[in-house]
């Protein structure tokens, strides 16, 4: 049983809107197990509509449309549905009393040209619309299912809620479930190269790389007749990958985010932080502020984008400036400790670098320093990241969150096991 | 002319990502005139993927595609595309050259699939993507022209400014032009019934308002033979809505955006900033950073979280917060004094707010104190906001940004005209 989703309405194709209805539906979709192969987006044009539900009947068991059962002229995806599959619209006096009844409760007299919204296509399935007045309609014919839902997100989810999605459920007989591992600190070509194998033995589950800011996440997928069973062919194929990524595995859950990984060792830990930013300028602060609670860790937080500023708060020395130039490792290591001797934190990072747009004295665009001390121990790392000024901030702030991972692991694991 | 955008990736399909890529490519064509007909999702599936190429170039003479160039055994964009139009990939030395520099830069090895990408279908050229791998690549052949590019949508975005734009423009015989006119603190629903005539009336240019966060674009779009024609017919409802929007207009530059505007304004009365964030983490530092140029202005900027670094870097009252509770309005103004104090920056801003997602004592999630001070003189606001953690902070941070740019031009309206 597979499907595809049809999204009809001019300000798709010239961009004024983005089409959060095709995600909608495609989650909704695998949720219930049915594959859906294609989305398309048409405009309110009665000949490329046509072509396009003819299309789809020729090569999906089901259709999923939104958009286009308004009461204007435009609006003909129900008109164009209905000749593709050769049925007649005849008015249902149920959906004709719903929409007397929607428009006496709001005091209005509805246009003349909203009864348009009453005909359906014979045999058609209404779904009552509680948020508006076009009903969704379900069309069963000649071993297709054809939904028409409207263009509206709010409307489209409620009745996809009220009665679409058992409809879906009941067609299929398996579900698709997926676990996301996410990996930090190794390349998009080196995370496949390491489990190539794995990708070219799948079956059930599938396995996909995809490819974040300085993370990969490989998303897990298995189809079987229930969740129980999903999950049990995903446990193994998720244990062999965090065996061979190890520590770079951050987590595995939806809610999983690199900066939730760093405030849930600090909070492991009962570690307080810090940070130090010249040019990422704020942004780990607000990356670790993105997760709730932080504010038991996260006491105080700095950008000091001038030298001068360096100098002041963080007791950057004039001389290490002039001899390593402000981005270097050394201005990022008194930065660290700066930072961490001025707010008695536990955990430090500093930022040192240039976003660009030009070149800061011999420091190249892309050049940045990053150090991170967790508990008196320092680490300090230089990178050349390229893209433009937000490619590079983002980046930076990217690796700094990975670093300061990296390093709270280190020092417990070698306070735990002894210094190796 | 007609085009249609086919973006490939299982992602895509299952509703992981919303497409945010079709709505900006979308855009982007109806600016230099080009109707797009079609958008079509096909997932990273050879048979699939070939059928909707074919598709394609039996209707439409232009074809983008974005998705699947990376260097992994899923990606077959470019391979599918080269069956469908019966052409063979070679090894493209200039990319071999750049992707070995990218490398070289980053101080990283890559792994061997990478070089897949250097492999374009024959006469193809070549756009050079700055912003990682995949180069963006335009074949033009049999009277189509079919241009892929990456999926990122940063590096998708970056090949369509340095090269797929210009190509594009020189395929069409008209020019749409637009302009917005940048509106802020202005609500929605405000803006347009306050030029509901002009709406009403529009024919050429047209007329539309977009709503961002705390802020409407107006946009104006004149279509004509060549640019001069359009700039000609948009210049004088440019003008009208400056009139009736007055100092609320901020901007009518692509590159105009609210901390731009702060910048300029901040360059222009040679001011240095600095800011005191408590539940914005420190966004508004980051977004002021995000112009060029800032860190003559920028000096330090703080994030002061808990109460005690409040008091420690702010000289915040102990008896302010235990009177007015830390999310005050009086707490607001400690915190901008102290700020303003402690860097004798000439400009400073305060925030201290509960983004959520619990109430904060007895204020509420969304309750956000703003102060802002100019050369001495202090400005406070108290806002409700709504949404989750995010869209507050979000919509806080804009709100600050409002705030300073009001309070700058009214302390300099005042220096200038007298004090009324």
């Amino acid at each position: 049983m597979t499907a595809e989703i049809i999204c009809v309405g001019t300000e798709l194709l010239l961009g004024n809107i983005v089409n959060t209805n095709a995600a909608f539906i495609s989650c909704e979709l695998a949720g219930v197990g049915i594959s859906c192969f294609y989305q398309t987006v048409v405009g309110d044009n009665e000949e490329r509509l046509l072509s396009t539900v003819g299309n789809a009947l020729d090569r999906s068991d089901i259709i999923i449309l939104s958009g286009g059962l308004g009461p204007t002229k435009d609006d003909l995806t129900k008109e164009t549905v209905a000749r593709a599959m050769g049925l007649s619209l005849i008015r249902d006096t149920h959906t004709e009393q719903r929409i007397k009844a929607y428009f006496e409760k709001k005091g209005v007299t509805p246009s003349d040209n909203i009864w348009k919204q009453c005909d359906i296509p014979e045999g058609a399935n209404v779904i009552d619309n509680d948020n508006g007045t076009a009903p969704g309609l379900i069309i069963n014919k000649d071993g297709h299912h054809v939904i028409l839902l409207p263009g509206v997100p709010m409307e489209m989810k409620w009745l996809w809620n009220n009665g679409v999605r058992k409809y879906l459920s009941s067609l299929s007989s398996e579900v698709i479930v997926s676990t996301t591992v996410k990996i930090c600190g190794i390349g998009e070509s080196k995370v496949e190269t390491m489990i190539s194998d794995i990708i070219e033995n799948q079956t059930n589950p599938t396995i996909a790389p995809y490819c974040k800011p300085c993370e990969v996440h490989v998303r897990v997928t298995a189809k079987a007749e229930n969740e129980k069973e999903c999950r049990k062919l995903i446990k193994p194929v998720v244990r062999e990958l965090k065996n061979r990524f190890g520590e770079a595995v951050y987590g595995t859950g939806e809610e999983d985010t690199l900066e939730k990984a760093v405030v849930d060792l600090l909070k492991a830990n009962d570690l307080t932080v810090t940070t130090a930013e010249s040019c990422t300028g704020g942004l780990i602060a607000a990356r670790l502020v993105n997760v709730p609670g932080v504010s038991d860790f996260l006491k105080t937080a700095l950008v000091t984008y001038s030298n001068k500023a360096k100098r002041k708060f963080l007791q950057v020395k004039k001389q290490t400036i002039n001899k390593y130039s402000v981005i270097s490792k050394e201005v990022a290591l008194e930065m660290v400790k700066g930072a961490a001797a001025l707010t008695k934190a536990d955990v430090a990072v500093a930022v040192t670098g240039n976003a660009g747009p030009e070149a800061s004295g011999d420091k190249p665009v892309g050049r940045v320093c990053i150090a991170c001390q967790v508990c008196g121990s320092c680490e300090v790392i230089e990178l050349n990241l390229v893209g433009d000024r937000e490619k590079i901030r983002e980046n930076a702030v990217s690796h700094a969150l990975i670093l300061m991972r990296e390093c709270i692991l280190k020092y417990y694991s070698k306070k735990t096991f002894g210094n190796g």
